[in-house]
């Protein structure tokens, strides 16, 4: 099996090395060819531009930043779509939006050539450790022949169904969860701390006690420490994710208040500067107001 | 030890019931004696009214409704107050306002006797099995004179300090914690639903394999299941809390944006009346707003 | 007709100058007495008391800060109840909250005295030049009683029922559209000006050509100078009635998501320190938040 | 001077039948050819095609639906860019997003063509009687090549500076603020409605004595009387024009929580089926959540 990765970032680099790692024949392709150079040190080859990669390819996997750079990669002369092959499949793991990867399968089918939603769960050390989650939507076929690639990179697959939209708004809504947890917990703990409760202690009583998540234990260890870098999944992002799921959930109508509330606070965030911290330092906003000096 | 119960509710009841079988000697009072009766059969005394329920004893706890319910059996000239000995102490393990919980301490204070909040996490399934956490705001020793009390009814006591706003306000946040958990899921499994994804298959995905929290597993199945009746907590009583902590984040000037539109959707399933369902009840509102039959 | 007048603040003052200008007999009554003096020299008697201002008057006037302010110039020993003859009725001025407006009807019904619920809109210069608006909650009869104070202090009097809560909840309700307005006008201001045009300009567009308002002037002029101080209505008040306006529309079943926002915006600019600038300032939390210097 | 009119629909027509009155020589287009019909008879020319109506025109005015309809007639081999002659200038009065304003702008200046952005205020009655407010954004000379033209349609020209966005924003915050009024009315009569005092009532109140705006006339008229058909502006146009709203708020980072709120509300009315009525009727959504019957 021969696959094609495009897209060397904090999350595609270790999952590539876990790819050529594994039993499938890799080639890789990086706007920026530096970060390809270890992985041809593990035995993947490098290719010049997307379509060279895409040559060959029983599978593609783009990991890159949003629907923009999927684009750009896939279309053109020297684009992927112009060198995958009838019939190989293209699996697209970064999270972007409903519609465009709607539109994505659309082009795909026209040309011959398969296509999965698979956007996956975890941060960096999570594909460092191949512990993603993948969430799956796509024919069954189509999600089959990924399956070994799949595997190479996380613990699991869920398949959520035939449609992509099925996988795009579960990893969205999944987001979506996390980021109105870090709010949650940001204003709870900035009101007990004017009350004499640390965050820390607090955390304590509802992680420890209340429930036991590994999340909370993370994400609420973050917040209470203020340790918002390294950036694990930047602020930057989490707005777009916001804002993907507000555009997926307007075309479905499906008012969302609490998804407007979290995309309003990450975009304060931004606009007080932290968009490249933790997407965790949402926390600073409720803190600030309450007038709390960090 | 003598112990004074007062509250024989969905969550006072188990509690005494624990009491009756420990070491303490138990005397419970409540307004509808017969919900008093089976605790004669444990060995408790049945006391005639809240007055004579604090004669002589170390502890006095009240379970109740709310504040109100809190003050009507402390104040007057059958109440606890006018038999509460110097010295003892009063848990309050209702889950009452801050500035309430305060204006009680200064009235024990001025009567000579300990005040203590003390707040409970748990619903009358954890209650019945002497599972809950107690969270504690009051002086050292007066927690520990009320420590083998606390200890027949949960799992723990978590001393949270010295003023009693310190174990209200973190019971409120924590509340508001599982409220926002709530109303996050619920819309976002509107949302995935619109999608053709169920929400129970999106729990298995969010919780199986991101959150791995009991609460999620709990809420989210019942919110799933659209399971709301018997409620464990009833949503007139969780909006009363969102109320609570409002007030407690105005008093402290910790704006909570987030409480403020959990507190509406409550008020609005309310309105809707879903009043006596279960608090979980609070996803419906997203599930019709969505335009989804039920 | 004899008038007892209680509360010489920024609106009672002026107020309480107008009734002494017309054709009533008018006692006042301050805490601090020395607001009292110049009255005096318009002819006005000074109480020692509440009570004592309140003996052989056909009309008690209160205009004060709050709910607990009335309760204190109205109970115990020296307070207005016990002098206030009956039939006599209290013409409660304050914007108070709907519950304690319905508690002082019939307080005052068990004394065998009237009430009419009766705040104002209108400002200091609004008040000082006697063109206030009165909107009026209470018996026809009650109402009729007052009206020569009424029309002593305001360009009209506007009767909203029998009840009380009707003019309380008007008098609230309105002041939330004003603070509605506010925040729309500080969101839309700051949000232009990041596109290149200045609050000013922009508001000679939507005031000049499209809302044609006083209101929109008055307030969109202070905001676009940026002209916070000295404050017409203090923030802190401002804060006060839409916490108001919230227990109200909770009591009656009617969520108000948008009185929801702007509270916490309120509760948002008094934590930032603006508690004692005018309520408008409430824009800078908006303008802050753009990460526009001021 | 020569004019190209596309876009023939409920504001598009009346403005299109003033400039035909008007001394300018018109060409219209329109989808549906039928709406151009009574145009012929006001002595305009009637085009088969986008192209063929810019051809040889001074100005091309575009009054459509939204981006996609303004991109549909400009683009492709029959499209109005392909006819429009160099220096002619194109004046796009349709709200449609800053971004794509932008886009247009460079998009006309690669074919050496003019750009403005011109969008409206005011509803089919105004634009019929010739009285719209035009506000505009583009180079001063390109604004004035298209004054009669406007001048023609309004009653007035609003020249807000040099680029495109400031006249998108403008219009978008004005239709904002509209829509907060509408919302903030909503929930203000459904509240006082519950404490018995009837919409119509509190509007006599709140505006006569207040606001004084012919905007809460209007809109508040419509909401009291539940009157919101036929549909001066669609409520589906009103979400579009709120999503257009966050977008740019999001792009220059100047967070709307109002504005979220706003657009939420609005999709709850589309959600629930009201997306054909006018826009006022998102004041429904208060209505029923506060449980009155219509």
């Amino acid at each position: 099996m021969r696959v094609a990765f495009i897209g060397l970032g904090s999350m595609g680099h270790p999952m590539a090395c876990n790819l050529a790692r594994s039993d499938v024949e890799l080639v890789v392709y990086n706007r920026t060819r530096s970060r390809a150079e270890d992985l041809a040190g593990l035995g993947a080859a490098v290719a010049g531009s997307p379509r060279e990669a895409a040559e060959g390819a029983d599978c593609l996997i783009t990991m890159l930043a949003d629907d923009a750079a999927v684009s750009a990669v896939l279309e053109g002369e020297q684009g992927a779509l112009a060198g995958l092959p009838r019939g190989a499949v293209h699996a697209c793991m970064t999270t972007i939006s409903v519609a465009f990867s709607r539109r994505l399968a659309e082009r795909h089918a026209g040309l011959g050539q398969g296509y999965v939603a698979a956007p996956v769960f975890g941060r960096p050390d999570a594909a460092a450790a191949a512990k993603l989650w993948v969430v799956t939507g796509g024919p069954k076929d189509a999600v089959g022949r990924c399956r070994p690639a799949f595997e190479a990179v996380g613990q699991g697959v869920l398949e959520l169904g035939e449609e992509p939209g099925q996988a795009n708004s579960v990893k969205l809504a999944g987001n979506f969860m996390l980021a109105a947890m870090m709010e949650a917990f940001g204003e709870a703990a900035a009101m007990v701390d004017k009350a004499g409760v640390s965050p820390g202690r607090f955390l304590e009583v509802v992680n420890g006690h209340l429930f036991r998540s590994p999340v909370y234990e993370n994400y609420g260890g973050m917040i209470a420490e203020q340790r918002f870098e390294p950036a694990g999944f930047r602020m930057r992002l989490g707005l777009k994710d916001m804002r993907l799921l507000l555009e997926a959930a307007e075309a479905s109508e499906a008012p969302m208040p609490m998804g407007s509330l979290v995309h309003d606070r990450y975009l304060t965030g931004v606009a007080r500067g932290y968009g490249d911290q933790d997407w965790s330092a949402v926390s600073r906003v409720a803190r600030q107001d309450a007038g709390l000096t960090e």
